[in-house]
Formats: C-alpha cells, sequence, structure tokens
C-alpha cells in the first residue's frame, strides 16, 4: 500500500521533486508520484487531500514554486501530514515559495524544507523518520543512511595548496 | 444585486479590509462581505467562488495575510476577477503576503494591489473602474472621486520654516 | 475596435511582453502594442492615457522594469483600469520592477501580476475576463482556455525513478 | 512516557514557544519543556538528542532565534523527526531565524513552520498529527480542534460599514 | 528668486521633508515647497517640471514612498537636476520608496539619498554643494556646517562605564 | 581643464563605469579617470579628495561595489559633489553596493543612482547637468540627447504577433 | 595600557556599543571608548588607525549604523584587528549596516558581529578570545564567563502551562 | 605546530575556501585543512573544537553555506577565535550562510567575513594580522602584502575611452 504521496503542481517540477522520489525509493517505502496543481486542477487537489487518509498515505509531499499554494491547501484538507518544498522559482529563486508555503497560519501546519533539491530529499528524509517507529526496515534503512553519509564525509579529502 | 464580493480569511483582517468597503460604499456599489478562510473553511471558500459567476459578482475583492493563499485559490475556481490584498503580517509586515498573492503562476491571475490599507482602498476603487463601464452612475462617482482627490492634493499647504 | 493597449517602456521589454499578446490574440481580442516610456516620452505616455477612454480602451497593460513608473502614471492620468506588469531587471531581477508598480498609494490603483513572463499573459487573461462578461465570445474562450488547462495538467505524467 | 519534548534556547523564548506547550496540553499528550540552548549547553543539546530515541521521545519542537542552531544541530544527532520554530529575533524579525533554520543541507532535515507563535502552535499541531496514527485519542482531538476552528471562523462576522 | 524647489506627494511627506527645508533655510537659499503629487496632480506634476528650468530653479528636491514616482517623472520632464527623497513607507520602511526612485533607466537620471530625514537634510546640503560654486556665500555657509559638524562630533564625550 | 573626475576602487570596475566615460565624452566634457580605492590606497583616495577642489572638479562620479566605502569617503572629505554608482557585487548583485553608498548619515551627502551601467551612465548625465547652467555647449548636447533619446524611443517598433 | 579602542560615530550608538565596553571592564581589560566618525571626522579617524599599533591596541571595536564605513576604514588604514559592529539603523534596522561591514573586498578583512547589542558584547568577547592567548588572567575570566553562561542556562525554568 | 585550523562542511566548499588556505601557505602560516560537517559529523566537529586549544591552534578558520552551523557550533565548544566565511549557496547566494553565522546570540562570538572567494581570504589575512603580534614574520609578510597591495592598486590603468 503507498504510504507516501509525492505531488507537485507541474511536470516542471520534475527535476527538483526527483530527489524525493530516489531517497523513498531507496529505502523501499512505498510512494506514488501525482501532478496535482492548486491552481489548475483545485478540484483534484481536495479529492487527492479528501482520500488521503482512507488510502492510508502516512505523509505527502507537495513541492511548488512561486505562490506555492499546494502544500498549505492539501493541509487545509487533510490531517495527513503534509511535508512542503519550496521550488525555485525563475526570477526569486524560491524565495517566494519558500514564504508561501512557510508562513502558514495558526491553525493548519505545513511542514517546510530547504529550497530545492536539498528540501526534496530532506522531505523524503523526514517521512522515513516519520515512518520508522512502525516500520523496522525503514528504521534500519535510515540508520543506515546516516551512517554511510557519516562515512562519506569522513573519508573527504582536500587538495594539496 | 451583490456586485462585489469582499471576504477575507479572519475577521482580523478587518481594519485593513474596511478600507476596501467603505469605499464601494462611497460609490454606492452594492456589495458583501464576508469571512472566508482558504485554511480553515476550505470548502466554503471553493463554493463562493464556484458561484460567484452564477450570484451576478463582478468582482471579488480577497484580502489576506501569510502564506495568503484565499486570492489565488478563489482565482483558480472562477473566471470572476479576483482582486488580492496582502494583508499585513505580523513579523514579515506584508512581504510574505505579497508574494504569496501576486506570483501566480501563468494561466491563474489575480490582481495584486498594495499592501494594507492602500491596496484595500485601491481593489476597490479598481472594481470601481471594472464597472464604471456598464453602470454611468459608478462612472461618474469615480470621475468625482478623481476631482475630489486632485483638489484636495492641490489644496494642501505645507507650514512655515 | 481595439479593446486592450499593451504598452511598454522599450522594445527590449518584447520578450515578457509578447506572452501577453499572444494570448490576446489566441481569444480573439483585438489589441494594439506600443513603446511608450514614461521616461524618455512622458508626454506621448500621458497622451495614451488621456486619450485611452475616448478610443474605447477597456484595459490598458503596461509592462515596465526597474524604476517602473510607466503603470503607475498611465494609472493617474485615466480611469480605464490599468494592469501592470513587473518586467524582470539585470540585477534585482524584477524586486525593484515589483515594488514600483505594486505599492501605489490610495486613490490611484494599478493591478499588478507576477514577474516576468507568467505576469504578462496572466495581465492578459485578467483582461479577458474583464471583457467576458460582455463578450460571450471571450468568455467562452476563457472557459475553453481553463478547461484546455486543467485536461493538460490531468494528463501530465512523470517519469518513473 | 513523554512523547514530544519541547526545548528553546532560553526562558525568553517562551512567550513564543509556549503556543506549542498549551496545544499539546490542550490534546492530552505528554510533553516536556526543557531550556536547552545549542551555544551554551552545547553538551546537553548533544545529550538531549542522542537519548531522546531512547527514552521515546516521538518528535522535538526546537525553537530558537537569530542564528538559530538549535533545531539543527539535535537534527544531526538523532533520527527522532525535529520541528523547528523560527522565534521572532530583535532586529530581523525572525528572516534570519528562518533561514538558519530551515536551508539545512542535504541529508538532516529539519520540519520548518511560521515565523512567531504560530509556528509554535503549528509544531504542536503537526506533532499531533503524527501522533494520532497510533493514538486515536489525539485523532480524535485533532479532528475535533479541526472541527471547532472551522465552526469558529464560520461564525465570525463583521461589522457594518 | 527662488533657486531650489522642494515638493512631495503629500504633506504628510512633511515631518521628513522639512529636514530639506531646514537645512536650506540655515543656507541662505531661496526655496520654495510645494505639494505636488504624481498620481494625483499628475498636471500639475508635468507642468511644475516643464516651468522649472524658465523659473531659474537650480535643483528640485523631491520626496515619495512607497511607488515614489514623484522624482523619476520630473526628471522625465526636465533636466533641472533633481534630487531624489525616499520617505519611508508604513509596511516597508522605505525600501520600495528607495528602489522605486534609485532604479531609474539609462538616460534619465534621478540622484537619490538616504531613506527619511538624513536623505532629507542630505539632498538640501547636496543642492547647496551644487550652488557653492557659483555663490561664495553659500560655500562659506556650507565650509562653516562642515566645520561645526566636525567640531560637534569632536566635543562629543560618552558615559564611563 | 577636467571638470570631472571619475574613480573607481579596481580596473574589474571598468565595464561598468566606463559607461559614464563615455557619456562624458559624448558631451564634450572634460573628465579623468582613475583607480582609487577606499581599502587599498586609502591616503590616495583622501589626497583625491582634498585638492579635487582646487583642482577644478565640479563632480566626481564614484563606482564601488560591495562594502562600497569609495563614494562616502570622498563626499567626507571633500564638498565637491560626490555621484556614487553602486557596482554590482558577485553574489548580491549590487545591493550591498548600493546600501552602502545610498545610506549615508546626515551631514555628508553622496547623490547615489542606478545599480551598474544604467547608474554609471546617468550619473554623467547627471554630471552634464550640474554643468549645463554655465556651459552652454553641454546644455545644448544634453537636450539633444534627450531629444534624441525621445526620437528613438517613438521609432521604436514591435514584432507582429 | 589600553588594549582594545572602542570607537563609534556618534555617541547616539553608545547604548549599543556600551555592551562592548561592559564586557571589556568585566574582564578588567584596559580599553578606551571614543568617538570617531568616518564622515564627521575622517582626519581623526586615519589618525586613530595610524596610531592604533604603536599605541599598543590589541584590537579595535568600531560600532556603525547605515553606510557603516568606520570599521571598513580603520582597517584600510591599520593591520590591527578590527571587529565591526553593525549599529541597528532607523528604517532598515541594521540590514545596511551589517551588509556595509561585512562585504569588505579581498585584502582588507573587517571581522563582523551581530546586529545591536549581542553584536557590540560578542566583539569584546572576541576581542577577550584573542588577548586570552597572551593574558592568563583574562583566559581565566573568560573561561569563568562562559562557565556561568552553561550554569545559568541550565538553571534556567520554564513556567507550568 | 599547527597554527590555524581551516574546516568546512564539505569537499564542495574546497573552491571558496582555498583562498584561505593560498592566503596563509604564502605568509608561512602553518595549516591544517579538514572537513568536519556540523550535521554529518556532529562529534567529530566537537571533538575537533574540544581539542584545538590543546593543540595550539590560534584561530578557527569555517566555511559553511545554508543553515551554516559549523562557525557557531565550533565556536560554543572553544575559547579559540572561530572565523567565519559564508559560502554562497545555490538559490540564496549566501544570504542564508551570512544571516545563520553572523547572528550568533550574546555570549557566543564569530567573527564573520564577506560570502564567497573574498570573505575566505580575508578570514585568512584576519587570522595572519592575530597571529602578527607574537610572530614577527607574519608581521612582515602581512605589511608586505599591504604593501603590494597598494602598489598594485597604483599601478592599475584604465583604458583610453
Amino acid at each position: 500500500m503507498v504510504q507516501v504521496g509525492i505531488v507537485m503542481g507541474s511536470n516542471s517540477d520534475w527535476e527538483v521533486m526527483r530527489h524525493a522520489a530516489e531517497q523513498l525509493k531507496a529505502f523501499g517505502i512505498v510512494f506514488e508520484c501525482r501532478v496535482v496543481s492548486a491552481h489548475r486542477t483545485p478540484d483534484l487537489m481536495f479529492e487527492y487531500a479528501e482520500t488521503a487518509a482512507a488510502r492510508g498515505l502516512k505523509a505527502i509531499i507537495a513541492g511548488a514554486g512561486g505562490a506555492a499554494h499546494l502544500p498549505g491547501m492539501l493541509a487545509a484538507k487533510t490531517v495527513v501530514p503534509v511535508l512542503g518544498v519550496p521550488v525555485p522559482s525563475k526570477y526569486l529563486r524560491g524565495e517566494d515559495s519558500l514564504l508561501s508555503i512557510v508562513q502558514m497560519p495558526k491553525g493548519v501546519p505545513v511542514a517546510t524544507f530547504a529550497i530545492g533539491e536539498a528540501g526534496a530529499a530532506n522531505a523524503a528524509l523526514f517521512a522515513a523518520a516519520m515512518l520508522a517507529g512502525g516500520t523496522p526496515a525503514v528504521a534500519a534503512a535510515l540508520a543506515d543512511f546516516r551512517e554511510r553519509q557519516r562515512q562519506n564525509a569522513l573519508a573527504m579529502t582536500l587538495p594539496e595548496v
């Protein structure tokens, strides 16, 4: 059963959002990827949010750029945790996306991550951490990821000056 | 029949948005004021947008602060022109509200006005200008407003130094 | 008769502003495109604004960058609705253009749209929505545009991970 | 057993962070509140993070202002989900806090919420949503919260103009 | 004969702009103060600019806030040097005013000074420096001002710790 | 005799500052170009400022980037009008340069122009306007420049859509 | 002998800069406080910097606001380490001060600290750390400061919810 | 014995941080370069800081980007002076890095330098200035550097116009 939904407003967001998908796949978490646009397919967005809990989703990772309404509107329609990823915008480089996602009013939270690829990957890692409590395999994969990341950093060398 | 709808996410936005209402009233334009919250009453928001055209609304003035999704989501659900007013936010003074409203993606426009009271009043003036073509009384009132505004500026005096 | 005027301060703004023109053309709206510079041809700008209503213009779409005075000054000289498009500037990427256009004082509104191509296209869509009330063909074209946009989004697919 | 830890760098952050505590209390979630400073008590911070999982914490809500290192450093030392709340800073009003918390590098996520009180309350709501899956009482309380919030918004009235 | 014109969009700008007037008066420079609004009295603004050279003005000090078009539009209509003063705006504290004034396109310069009172006073000092070449009394007054300013700084004391 | 000095902190600023030089040359104004660095040659900078008036300079155009101290420090050492040009910086694109130049304290003005090439050219045009009063040839050249600029704008055409 | 010089452009900076003085005093470091203005007393500033090394100064703490040139210009005239403190400005709250101080060009460093009181105190702590190597009493005082700071944080309690 | 440690979170920071290494090498200062990540190797980071004083380090130059926690966390664990270099981030170009490093709370200072290469080189120059007091060779090298820098600037020529 799908545990995490990854949604984005356009397939042009894929280059950023695939970092979430690839991380979930590496952890063996079952996920789906969908284009769901707050502004072009608002009814689909509401339906997606309304059925998320019943479909068993444990988290929704939503990427959006500019006036990035997708994460916040999903969160308004479901209590399934929504993880927002600010996609860089053409002229303001994601500053608009970040503020539009993170500055949610009291009452409807969106967990927001960094602008761009790092944020997409981190949203997936956060989703994994949420699932780790009930899924030992994910917990193990996450611990392993952290350890390998640590080893990679320790193994980094710098050129001679 | 109501021609313009003024909506806002909370009655705490009223101190800003009343400038829109007062301006419409001064012009004799029939309007309504409603609390419609994108995040707390999303279904009402969709219903409001979906019925706007049939109810005869010629424009919707929507005020919102922070991750200000209300104007953009209304615009996603209706072709009735949506005029967005960035309400000042507590810490970022409306910079977040402005970007969340104005940076709409290609395909779903929101006409955005200045942050705060000036923007609210100007949204009403813009709505009046839209209605002026088909309503001579509004055209006359708008012309009169401009003329009085001009006279008031011309009459301003400055203290002696 | 021309219904919408598209003006910009220089032909270097064309790459952005042509998105407005193309959208209007697709809707069958009669429009004109002019270079009108607030700073280099101020008298032409005033004349353009002063004659706009008499020439039957229902909206003016004005694109400008940097200290983008064109939309606001047109609005100061006509009650024909002015739609402002912030053209990206070389170093500040349109943040200056956006603030110079949107932060109009109480009394003289400019309806502002997103920075760049999206804003230009959306200004045209907004103009179409304004005209739709009195022009069934435009209303139909706009409805069709929205529906096709929705279908395109629904049809988008994402790569396998 | 404590399920959620609320930590902050100083008791001067309490006026903001108490909104998280009050929300958790209203939901009947067992939590603790601690002053843990990244810069003044770094060893305590590491110890707090290292023991979080074993102590059964399901989430850590960390508030910090300025060069807000607390959420990110906790996240570096535990896989327990860390929810970051940007506390407003004296001169930059939390813009520095927000960027310091949200812009985490790929590999170590911090779920970030809005600047100030809204963000603190929303972090608690998000923690509740995370716990809701395994705790029906929390799920019920969260659903009830959402419904009451909706009712409150629907009941809001606006003054006559 | 009036040598310097001080103009501003509203008498609410006076608290800032009076620092220019007071400085000019202290130097014995003949000046005038006028409310000239780009947006509310555009024709007066053009007339003011068009007649400035013939009236013998050597400089125009123009204060404006928000979408501050007054300095740039005066400069578009006269070759008399225009000195722009960004008046602080309610929500953006003059960041919008500054960008709207300083980011003029190639071909039409506005000499821009600091936001607020310091900028107003400095515009007057700059005007004095421009006039000093042809007016020995102003040159002497300016030199004296600088010297007294230096002495005042040298005489400043600090409390004991 | 040299009337205008153009100074910059490094020859890497030349690509921007040459727009000032070319404009002055086109007007037949006698000028000099020098590398004068506030931070690397502070004594030369002071000497340059101290001798400026005696050497007959009527204006100094100073370009600087980043912590752009050159214009302000020249202004601190001479009453010859200083025109500051913010040179774009590598990472902050001139936002730092602009604020470092324009935000001078009360008492020591720097006339600031737009970031980059436009600002450099406009500083030269402003210097020309300052000189025009006493130099009919410059006044004529400036009037001619304005007229040709107007004609060029009027002659601009836009592509067919 | 004076080891650290604290300088600032005006006695109005004292409320911020006294935090540096008080910290140095608490550590028993001999210091002096002077008003030295980059723009109003540039010659004094150069003299102060030129004589700093010979006078035995080990560090100069310089506070400045707005176009904050003082730290950078001192650094241009001495190799004694300069510690810069951005003093909050009236309208931009120290964002301008920070950029003007920190964005020094390659070749002339200024060690920059936080905006306002925290930055002033931290500059003093940093100066103490620089002196600690050669002055055991300062090393001991600094260690003691850190330990008491740690104890104070550990002793902080939070109210009941 | 190593006198200065250069650390950075990833070898991808090397292109910026090598400017610090090259400058130290040119001065004959013994230094080491290490990858030490606040988020991926937090324990190594603490160990590095804890042993820095005993190993004889006189300064630590730490480069970091985004939520740049490395400099501040090192400073929290050692009284050895920490010099922070904001490494440009992909989307926000180092604005986030700068604020995360410079806005340290009262009690734990980080001396911050400019964003990018200039900041890295300047951190090394500042470290040299710190060491110069006790190391005549470094003092001589630094004086020589300054003099050559001055000569280079004086020797710069500009093209003919």
